[in-house]
């Protein structure tokens, strides 16, 4: 673990990070010592730091600071935290600048092997996501809507929940982006009110882009979702996974998931 | 400071209070080594502790804490917060309930005496309080919303920030609650879909109550507040503020307000 560049696992009870969730963060898939995808993730936490007016390090202060991490800790899931540091007492940001960085590490996820091949169940959760333009698509540490969907799963047979907006339109996983395949095209949530947006929606999106598949974002409705040929939910350490339950509905192949998870695989390999 | 009942200002970056904001907090005036209300203040805690599924220490725990950081400083501004704790990677509330105790202090704060006689200038944030029944009332530690509000005040003449809700319902100020004297009724917004429910907004309530003055809890929406013969925004720092200017109206004398900033401090000689 990693604070301010320097070996320790401890921070102040006056960051900013824990009085008010006044920073962002990443999840990261590390493998032989290497980070999955660092450059994308790097602009998002560039771009997050930019929307919330906090001071983002440079690209190689943050590279050399996760190749220290990982020459100790090659494989993993690493969490990057960005915070707005201490300030004096109060909501208003302080000018200083000064950024907290943290980098932590944990074990490979135990997650069953299969899902990416059968698919997962998934269900609704009851916690509707609340509308807040400013926050929308940021990964910042306000999270305890993702903390109260994630508890309502718990004891369930539900390997994802899907979160809807207070308009009743479905907006992602609890800890995932969504995608849906109907008729040919690729749909996904519009997160301009809400949700986060992952860096693995931006690969499929891409992917989706190079490979000329018609690809739209905008709202998407409950009963439109149980029309779709397709559905996954993606994030950077799971991956893919296609759902084979949600409500009523099940699907048995999931050919387009497939070809995309093998698309996105093979670039990294 | 103390964290968990020992000396120190430092917490784990694996605290869920810092990785998802999951916690609360609460900020109690310290006079002569005697925290100001804080039996109230433990209820709240409790109270949102239990609403988010957090363990909340006894009283009698809590109070030693208190006890002990008074001692050594007797006169401030204090701190508690209580998180989750840590846990398992990811946002699922971990089984144990071993939930992190902090305490801070700061110097008393120094704004100008003259605010609760002469009154605030108040003004509207552009950003509006998103609605989450889940959340609402809870003093919580997830409050970028109340940053960005902050941060908008910054190089204004502004004391206090007002906001609004997405249907433009006046909900709170960026740091205290808002009251409202309308034909000698005393109003306070609704809290049950946005905002915070302050210690000294329920002493004004109890006030209310006690003394027989008309009370509504309900929406208020811009245009009224402009018909108020009084305004006056509260928290357990500052006490009572009226609000003197807000757009173009003015208000010169604030006897409600007076008569209720008396009445509270009398009972707390």
């Amino acid at each position: 673990m990693l604070v301010n560049g320097k070996q320790g696992n401890l921070i102040s009870i006056r960051d900013r990070g824990l009085l008010y969730g006044d920073g962002v963060f990443r999840t990261i898939l590390a493998i032989n010592s290497k980070a999955r995808h660092w450059p994308l993730h790097y602009q998002k936490l560039k771009h997050d730091c930019i929307a919330l007016g906090i001071t983002c390090p440079d690209a190689a202060i943050l590279s050399n600071q996760l190749n220290d991490l990982l020459e100790e800790y090659p494989d993993g899931v690493v969490k990057v935290i960005i915070t707005r540091g201490e300030g004096e007492r109060g909501y208003a940001p302080p000018i200083s600048g000064k950024s907290t960085v943290i980098w932590d590490i944990s074990p490979p996820p135990a997650y069953p092997e299969d899902r990416a091949e059968k698919g997962i169940k998934a269900g609704y959760c009851k916690l509707r996501l609340s509308n807040q333009p400013h926050l929308a698509g940021i990964k910042h540490l306000n999270r305890l809507e993702n903390v109260l969907a994630a508890a309502e799963l718990i004891d369930t047979e539900v390997d994802e929940g899907l979160l809807m907006d207070e308009n009743d339109n479905v907006i992602e996983g609890t800890r995932s982006n969504l995608f849906m395949l109907l008729e040919g095209t690729l749909v996904t949530p519009d997160l301009s009110q809400c949700g986060v947006a992952g860096v693995q929606r931006d690969r499929v999106i891409d992917w989706a882009t190079r490979n000329d598949m018609p690809l739209q974002v905008r709202d998407i409705g409950q009963e439109e979702l149980l029309l779709a040929d397709e559905l996954f939910v993606v994030n950077s350490i799971i991956g893919i996974w296609p759902i084979r339950e949600l409500d009523q509905r099940r699907w048995m192949d999931f050919p387009v998931a497939k070809q995309i998870r093998m698309g996105l695989d093979g670039e990294y390999a």
